[in-house]
C-alpha cells in the first residue's frame, strides 16, 4: 500500500484544501524522517467530514447484523494488512513488532467482541410495559424502550496504542457497534499507521455496502483540528485516549458549546498498597511483577503502577532493594517519541528536586538517536513528603514508579483517603490473612477508583463484559462509563421511548413476539420470550 | 407541625447562622403572605450538609434492604403527613386539593417502585467473567463488576410539582434509591412544603437507623445557595428541573468546578403533528384531547404540548376553530406564583408582535388578587413564519399552544428535521393509513425528542420501567437519562471492577453462588444461577 497522506473523506482521499505546510512522522529509534507528507484537516474538510456522517447516521443505525458485519470485516481487513501494517507501526512508534502483532490481536479481538453484542442484542435494554386500558382513574398506554445512536462521534487516537486505542480502537469500535458514525482524529505520531487501518475500515464500510459516511479520518499536527472536531455542531459525543492536558483542554473546548458527552481518558499513578505480610512473604515477587509492570511498552501504559504504598520495615527496604536492582538491570528502551520522552525527563527532574524524595538506580544515560530512549527508574520518599507535595500525586508518563514509605497501614489507609486523586485502577498485595481484614482499606482503594486489583499488576486491561476502564476525575471526565469492554457500546447511545405506538411502526427489537429474540423487561420481568 | 423554617443539617434544624434577611412564600390565588420566615443557606450550612453527607455515603452505599425500607418509610411518612401538607401546599402552590392528592400518590408510587427495584437488583448490572489461569499467552485473571453510588447528589426542586419533582420527588427517590445522600435546595415558592417533607424523609431516615447525613434541605430564594451546592467540592452529581434560564446557569457553575454528572431537565415544546386524515377523522376529539393537554396543571407541565403542526386543510380550519373555543372557555386559573404568571404574559405578548401570527379566543383579563391568574391561549401561524422566528420554537410557560399550519405532510416533516430543537416528547397524529407511511416523519420525531406518542398526549408521565423522561438538548442537559421511571436509578451510579479478589472481599451480589439472586452476566450469559 503506497500511502497517499491526504485526510480521508467518506470512504476516500479528501479532495479539499488542507490547511498548514504539513508534517512527516519521525522514527523515534533512529531519528529518521518517515514519508510521506500529512497535512492538517481543514475546516471545510471537517465540516464535510460531519455531514456526511450526519446523513450515514439513519441508515448505519437501523441494522445490528450488517453493524456486526462490518466489524468483523474490519477486522479481517487489519488482519489482511499483513507485515506492512506491523512495519509501519514499529517505524512510527519504537515499539517491536511482538507487541504491534499482540495488539493487532487485541484490536481485532475487540472488533468481533462488539459483533457478538450487537447480536445478543442486550445493550439495547429493551423493555416493555403493556397498555392497561381499564385502568383507574386513568388508562396506562402502551409504552415501549430501547437504546439508538446518539450520532456521528469524534475519536481522538491516542499514541501509546497505535492499533487498540487509535485508528480501529475500542472508542472506534465501539462507536460504530452503537451505530454512530465515526470522525477519528488520527495521531501525529502515527499518520501512516492511521492512513493503512483508516482505508481498511473504508474499504469494509464499501464492502458492506454502508454508507460512506460512516467514517472519515482528519490529521492534524496543532490543535486547531481538535478544536474543530469538537466544536463542529453535528458532534454528538466525543472520545479521547490521551494526557490530561490534552483531555482537559478538549473538555473547555466542548463546554463552549451545546452539552455533548464527552469521555477522556486521561492520567492516573494506578496506586499500589504492599501490605508488610505480603512485603515480607514474596517482596520479590512482587518486586518483579512489578518491575515487569513498570516497564511493560516503556512505561508508556495508562495502568502503570506509578505510586507503591508500603509500610517502612525491613521487608520494604529488603522489596526496595529488589526492585530498584531489577529496575536499574532494565535496558533502555525507545519511547514513542522525543516529545515524549522530553516529558518524562522532565518529569523525574521534578522528582528529583523534591527535598526527601530519593532516586535509586543508575542514572539516565544516552537518549539514542532518535533522543527517545528512556532509562527506567525508582524513587522512594516518606508519607509526610509524599502528603505534603501534591505534584507527586502526578503521571509521570514512563519506566518510572515512586515507593512511598508510611509509618502503618493505618498511615497507608490515611494516605490513600485523603492524598489521592481519581485513578483508573487501585491495587493491593496481602496475605490471606491481611486480606481478611483488608474491607476498609479495600473501600477506599474502590472509592478513589474504577477498578480495584488484589495481588495482581494493573497493566493487562482483560477486553471482557466484565472490565471496567475509568474512574473517578481526572483519570478520565465521566466515571460512569468505561472505554474498555463491552459496555463500552453504552457511551454512545440514548434511550428513547415509544408510546401507543402500533406495531408496524416500532422497532424489531421492540415488537410483539420478540422477533429479534433479545432480553427484553416485559412487565417488570426480564425475558427472551 | 408547626413550621420553624429553618435549613435542615442531617436529620435536624441546622443550628448554624444563615445568610440574608429570610424571605415568606406567597398564596397566589390570595396574594396573602405565609409564615413562617425561611432563610438562605449559608456558605457554613452548605458546606457542614455535604460533610455529613459524604461522611454518610459508605454506610448508605451498602444495604439495598435497607434503602428499600427507607424508601417506603418515606412514602408512608408522606400519607402520614395527611391533609395538613394538602392544605399547605394548596397555599403555596395555588394547585387544588385533589391534584396535590394525586401527586402524593404519585410520589409514594415512585418511592415504593425504587424500593422493589432495590430489591430487584438487576439496576446493578452484576458482571462476572471467571479465571481461565491457563490461557495462552496469558492467564485470565477473575473479574467481576457491579454499580456502586456516585457519593453525595445535589437535587433542585422545581415549583410545578411540588412533591413529585421536590424535596422527595423522582430525584431525591432514585439518588436514595442508588445510595447517595442528598442535599435538596428547596424551592422557593413553596417552601413550608419543602420543610414538611424534609422533616418526614428526616424521620423516615432515624427510624431506619441510617445515618442523618443521608438528607439535608436547604431553603435560598436567590442564586447564591444553588451556586454554592453546585460547586462544593463533595459534591458528586447535580440533578435539576426547571426553567432553561436555571439549568443553564447551573451547568454553567458546573463547568467551573472538576467535571461531575449535570442532569437538567429544563424545556420543551413538545410538538404534536396531525395529519391531515386524523384532522378530518376526527378533529374535534384531538382538539378536545389538546385543551384538557395545553390546560392541565395550568399549563405548567414540561410536556405541555406548546406547538402543533398541522396541513393547512378544512379540516385544519375546523381544528383550529374547535380548539379555539375549547381554549375560549376554559376557565382563568391560578399559575405557581405571580413570576410565573408575568413570564408567561410576557411569552404571550412575544407571539403577538411577531407579524404572521395571529391569536384566537378570549383576551386576557383579570389576573386575581395574587396576579396569577392566566387565561388560556391559541395562537396560530403559517410555517414559513415559523421557520424564520426561532423565538417560535421557545417554551411558552403556561395553559398556551401554537398552531403552525403547513403546505403538506412533506413540508411538516421539513419543518420537524430543521426547525426544532431538542425536545421531552413528541407525538404524531394519524389514521392507520396514514401511520403505515409515518416511518419517516416518526424517524424525525426521534431524532428531537426522547419520547415519541401515537395518537395521544405527551402530559401525563407514567411511572415505570420503560418511561424515558429526557431528551437532546435544550430539553435536558444529558439525553443518556431519564429523570421518570426506573432506568432514572442509573443517573447517580458508577461501575467498579474487581478482579482476582477472594470470596471474603467481594459484595454479596458478586459472589460465587449468587446469594443474592441478582440478574448477572456470567461468563456471557444472563443468569440469576
Amino acid at each position: 500500500m503506497e500511502l497517499h497522506g491526504l485526510n480521508m473523506l467518506g470512504g476516500g482521499p479528501s479532495p479539499l484544501p488542507t490547511e498548514g505546510d504539513g508534517f512527516r512522522a519521525l522514527n523515534p529509534a533512529t531519528g529518521e524522517t518517515l514519508e510521506p507528507v500529512f497535512h492538517d484537516a481543514s475546516p471545510r474538510e471537517i465540516d464535510e467530514a460531519f455531514t456526511l456522517a450526519d446523513a450515514a447516521t439513519d441508515h448505519l443505525g437501523t441494522d445490528r447484523e450488517r453493524r456486526a458485519g462490518l466489524l468483523e470485516r474490519i477486522a479481517d481487513a487489519l488482519e489482511g494488512l499483513g507485515d506492512a501494517l506491523v512495519e509501519r507501526a514499529t517505524q512510527e512508534t519504537g515499539l517491536p513488532a511482538g507487541r504491534i502483532n499482540m495488539e493487532r490481536g487485541r484490536t481485532c479481538g475487540q472488533l468481533r467482541l462488539f459483533a457478538k453484542v450487537l447480536r445478543e442484542g442486550s445493550y439495547l435494554e429493551a423493555r416493555i410495559d403493556h397498555a392497561q386500558p381499564d385502568r383507574e382513574p386513568i388508562p396506562k398506554p402502551d409504552i415501549r424502550q430501547m437504546h439508538v445512536p446518539l450520532g456521528p462521534v469524534a475519536v481522538f487516537g491516542a499514541s501509546n496504542f497505535p492499533l487498540a486505542f487509535s485508528v480501529a480502537g475500542g472508542d472506534t469500535a465501539s462507536a460504530l457497534a452503537a451505530g454512530c458514525p465515526v470522525v477519528v482524529k488520527a495521531h501525529p505520531a502515527h499518520p501512516g499507521t492511521c492512513e493503512m487501518v483508516g482505508r481498511a475500515i473504508a474499504d469494509a464500510i464499501a464492502a458492506c455496502d454502508l454508507p460512506a459516511g460512516t467514517f472519515s479520518l482528519m490529521h492534524g499536527a496543532g490543535h486547531g483540528v481538535g478544536t474543530g472536531l469538537v466544536r463542529h455542531p453535528k458532534t454528538c459525543a466525543v472520545a479521547f485516549t490521551g494526557s490530561f492536558a490534552g483531555g482537559n483542554a478538549l473538555l473547555q473546548e466542548s463546554q463552549k458549546r451545546s452539552p455533548i458527552p464527552f469521555y477522556a481518558e486521561m492520567s492516573s499513578v494506578n496506586p499500589v498498597v504492599v501490605l508488610p505480610g505480603a512485603a515480607a512473604e514474596r517482596g520479590d515477587a512482587i518486586a518483579a511483577g512489578l518491575q515487569q509492570a513498570v516497564c511493560l511498552g516503556v512505561g508508556q501504559f495508562c495502568t502503570n503502577p506509578g505510586v507503591v504504598f508500603a509500610v517502612d520495615d525491613d521487608a520494604t527496604t529488603a522489596f526496595v532493594e529488589k526492585l530498584g536492582a531489577l529496575l536499574g538491570e532494565a535496558p533502555n528502551a525507545t519511547m514513542l517519541h522525543a516529545g515524549i520522552h522530553a516529558s518524562y525527563v522532565t518529569g523525574q527532574q521534578r522528582l528529583r528536586a523534591i527535598e526527601g524524595v530519593g532516586h535509586v538506580g543508575r542514572d539516565a544515560d544516552d537518549a539514542g538517536p532518535g533522543n527517545a530512549d528512556a532509562t527506567p527508574a525508582l524513587f522512594t520518599c516518606d508519607a509526610d513528603t509524599f502528603k505534603e507535595h501534591p505534584e507527586l500525586r502526578d503521571e509521570v508518563f514512563g519506566p518510572s514508579t515512586l515507593i512511598v514509605r508510611c509509618a502503618s497501614v493505618t498511615e497507608i489507609e490515611q494516605v490513600v483517603g485523603s492524598f489521592l486523586d481519581g485513578q483508573l485502577t487501585a491495587t493491593v498485595h496481602g496475605t490471606n490473612d491481611e486480606l481478611d481484614d483488608a474491607a476498609a482499606l479495600v473501600g477506599l482503594l474502590r472509592d478513589v477508583s474504577g477498578r480495584v486489583i488484589v495481588n495482581g499488576f494493573p497493566t493487562g486491561v482483560e477486553v471482557c463484559p466484565s472490565m471496567h476502564h475509568g474512574g473517578p476525575f481526572p483519570a478520565t471526565s465521566d466515571s460512569r462509563t468505561t472505554s474498555v469492554g463491552t459496555a463500552a457500546i453504552r457511551r454512545f447511545l440514548r434511550p428513547i421511548c415509544y408510546q401507543g405506538f402500533p406495531q408496524t411502526l416500532l422497532p424489531d427489537e421492540l415488537k410483539d413476539g420478540n422477533p429479534c429474540e433479545v432480553l427484553r423487561l416485559v412487565d417488570g420481568e426480564w425475558s427472551r420470550e
